[in-house]
């Protein structure tokens, strides 16, 4: 059971009807505890005008959405390097709590997906460096392997733990259930991290049957992941922040009165997570 | 560089347009080495039919495909597990190398997956123990995360060797690219199945983008593993066996012309594995 105090507004969930400013008016309105903006809206806001109105709420910022990306380019041009140190500065301009790295898929034209994840590694380390002098949490987030080719090569939270014990402190995982509610290990790599690299936790459903790889995502309570189970383990590893809620959703939570959406996600807070 | 006859053909490729008994002529007449058919094809057939036919060509049977499904009845029920004898039975009747389990997913409304997961166990035991006396090898097949809710909860080849481990002789893994290649662990788990637990090695490829979680395969080539890497490894562990060709495809290859298909594959066997 999640009050909506203890709940965080991914705002990709709503991405496709409300402006960031609309996104924090009704997280207010509807008493949840923060928000985590992804940063196209951040910028198209602003990050002095964001920084205001969130402060004005007095809710969290659980998050910002996202840096990474480390392989689009091919290489780790300073395009790349410049555009993670951006999302850093903007993190820390909003007191984000993270800064949420998806860290890119494939090199363009490579089959090496080791090649991949060495320039990624190599990426958070810069990212990481930079970070540490704005006083920025760095957190990893595994996807789900059926994003490896295109979006993150990172897939699994050993394998993200596995990082971070190599790059050191500031560096830890945001743990989405959708990513790794699967894998049999995901209990233990939770208590494995421990409080100080559990630095975000994000929740939605996966629904059964999934018709689209990214954009087919559940509200919490429509599909099957054990979302109490996974959250208790968290907690009991030590995870004190916000719930935040994620859900990329064409076909269903896209197309609706963003109210709704909201009403559904302080309701299902109460009866499914 | 695969010779046609180090590829097996996975009668599921094949599966819209020709019966079994076309599936083991069109092997025979492309010089593939080997087949392994799928139940209810077989079925079709006849196993004495299939079996005289498959003797005919002289072609082996490089797996039957598939037990498994535990989990579909909620519960052990000597329903799956006679069904699961009979696999053998008809595995032990045409010569097949190995059979291929596909162990099932979530309890019917259940979001549980560790109880999943020991009713799994438990009927890969049950199943084991008949094998024993058949003399039939038993594959594990781990399939990809995303087929964790609907079709099987063993998901990563560490996951499935644990299994075996616990298991005894008799039992070890099929590989599918498809499933694996995204594992920051694979090839470790590949050394460590060994050539005793190497039992089956399927091939195709991961498209980007993937449009279907089931039947979206690719060609070997036309997507982004690295097929060649792979089945290095497992060569470089011992597997000896056959490479057989698995390709669900509802958009494109159940659309062709099979023996385009087959061409297909012989020449993508030369160039892209």
């Amino acid at each position: 059971m999640l009050t909506p105090d203890r709940i965080s507004l991914n705002t990709a969930t709503v991405k496709e009807q409300w402006t960031l400013a609309q996104c924090i008016e009704g997280c207010a309105r509807h008493g949840l505890g923060g928000i985590s903006p992804w940063r196209d809206k951040l910028q198209e806001m602003g990050v002095t005008n964001a920084a205001k109105a969130i402060r004005d709420t007095g809710i969290r910022v659980s998050g910002l959405c996202r840096g990474g990306w480390y392989t689009g380019d091919g290489a780790l041009t300073n395009a790349v390097l410049d555009d993670n140190r951006r999302a850093v500065d903007e993190a820390a301009g909003i007191g984000a709590e993270c800064l949420v790295m998806v860290v890119g898929g494939l090199l363009p034209g490579s089959r090496d997906i080791g090649a991949a994840r060495a320039m990624v590694e190599e990426g958070l380390a810069h990212t990481l460096d930079y970070a540490r002098t704005a006083g920025i949490n760095v957190a990893i987030e595994p996807l789900h392997p059926m994003t490896a080719a295109d979006r993150a090569v990172v897939n699994t939270l050993r394998q993200a733990l596995d990082i971070c014990d190599r790059l050191g402190p500031g560096i830890g995982v945001a743990v989405d259930v959708y990513h790794v509610w699967w894998d049999p290990e995901v209990k233990a790599q939770i208590r494995r991290a421990g409080k100080d690299r559990l630095m975000a936790f994000h929740i939605c459903d996966w629904l059964v049957p999934t018709t689209d790889l990214l954009n087919d995502r559940g509200m919490m309570g429509d599909g099957v992941i054990d979302i109490p189970g996974l959250r208790a383990e968290a907690e009991s590893a030590g995870f004190d922040g916000l719930n935040e809620v994620e859900i990329f959703s064409t076909g269903n939570w896209w197309q609706r009165d963003p109210d709704e959406v909201l009403s559904t996600i302080v309701e299902r807070g109460r009866i499914a997570c």
